[in-house]
């Protein structure tokens, strides 16, 4: 059923709110009407936010971070090691490794994984810059850390045999059990790969 | 704990974003990488909709919904009946009324209801206009579509005592059990009152 709308400018900000994932056009209409409470500067500093990131977004030169400076903050942090490159997926992912305060190597942003599907094919990601990366000489380590999909598997394999020529070790972060995790709930495939990828026990968890 | 962003502008319009009732840093951040992955046209047509929205909106004089002229489409339509006006909360009501296609007269936005709670007093709210509107003679009857919550109750009130002095028919939208509800599953008082409001059987539902 379509809906009539009292002001044409009302239905084309709820058609722009619509027009994002997940939101429906009766949560868009809740949205708008929310900002529509607001004064004009609040609604200015919204709508402008999205605007100007949009428009003066960096990426970094090196690992295709999101940065406002040439080479981003991670990328040019002299304290970090340089010798390790560990390849996501996209921004989020960066920051989700970077929350865990466990890696302290540098990133490189693919922009996506190969999937024929979605017509994501390996030249459309940052793949070709990764083995630039690798053949420059100083990096020792890329540590794959890619969803484990279908998608990921392949890119992950893609990459494998990228950088095969080269003197690089090539690493992938540990698949198996979720700390917290209960076995009886754990799908057969993780089980089973938890269990072939065992790793010897040292007193530590 | 708090997330290091890898750039500013993209944590200014992530926490624009967070501002919005409902959406979180993380649906946040993912509705602002689903636009930076748009071209700059989409994104500005967005930021844009909303700001325009916000600069160049209109309340209809007569009945205060949103309009892009004067009197809305509405009140300026001739074919409906200027005689009966239905009072509601805001402009989602009036749309969910519209949607019924039962109704054929005219509305009244109140802006909001009573609620001492969130500093909302009747000065807060259209309810002068409306006994103007009255006072002018052409209405016959009010219909009160509020909410049945407290303030929606206290703000009924309000309004019977303010047009107690004027010769116009009050009334009320039925409450009652929901057509498909279950009798066993239906709350005390809503069963309560739909047998206390009982309406003469004819055949019809």
């Amino acid at each position: 059923m379509s809906q009539q709308y009292p002001s044409v400018l009302l239905e084309k900000a709820v058609g722009e709110f619509a027009k994002l994932p997940g939101i429906g056009r009766k949560t868009a209409m809740r949205l708008v009407l929310h900002l529509l409470r607001q004064d004009l500067q609040t609604v200015e500093a919204f709508g402008n936010a999205v605007i100007t990131l949009k428009r003066e977004v960096k990426y970094c030169k090196v690992c295709h971070n999101i940065s406002d400076t040439d080479v981003c903050q991670i990328c040019s942090n002299s304290s970090r090691d340089a010798s390790t490159v560990c390849v996501v997926e996209n921004i989020r992912d960066v920051m989700a490794v970077e929350n865990t305060q466990q890696y302290k190597g540098l990133y490189h942003v693919l922009g996506g994984v190969i999937s024929p599907m979605d017509g994501v094919g390996p030249s459309d990601l940052q793949i070709e810059s990764l083995v630039e990366r690798v053949k420059s000489g100083t990096v020792k380590e890329v540590i794959l850390a890619l969803s484990s999909t279908m998608e990921g598997d392949t890119t992950n394999f893609y990459i494998f045999r990228k950088l095969a020529p080269y003197d690089v070790k090539l690493t992938m972060i540990a698949r198996g059990i979720s700390i917290g995790d209960e076995l009886e709930y754990t799908d057969e495939v993780t089980l089973g790969r938890s269990i072939v990828n065992r790793t010897v026990f040292t007193g530590t968890m």
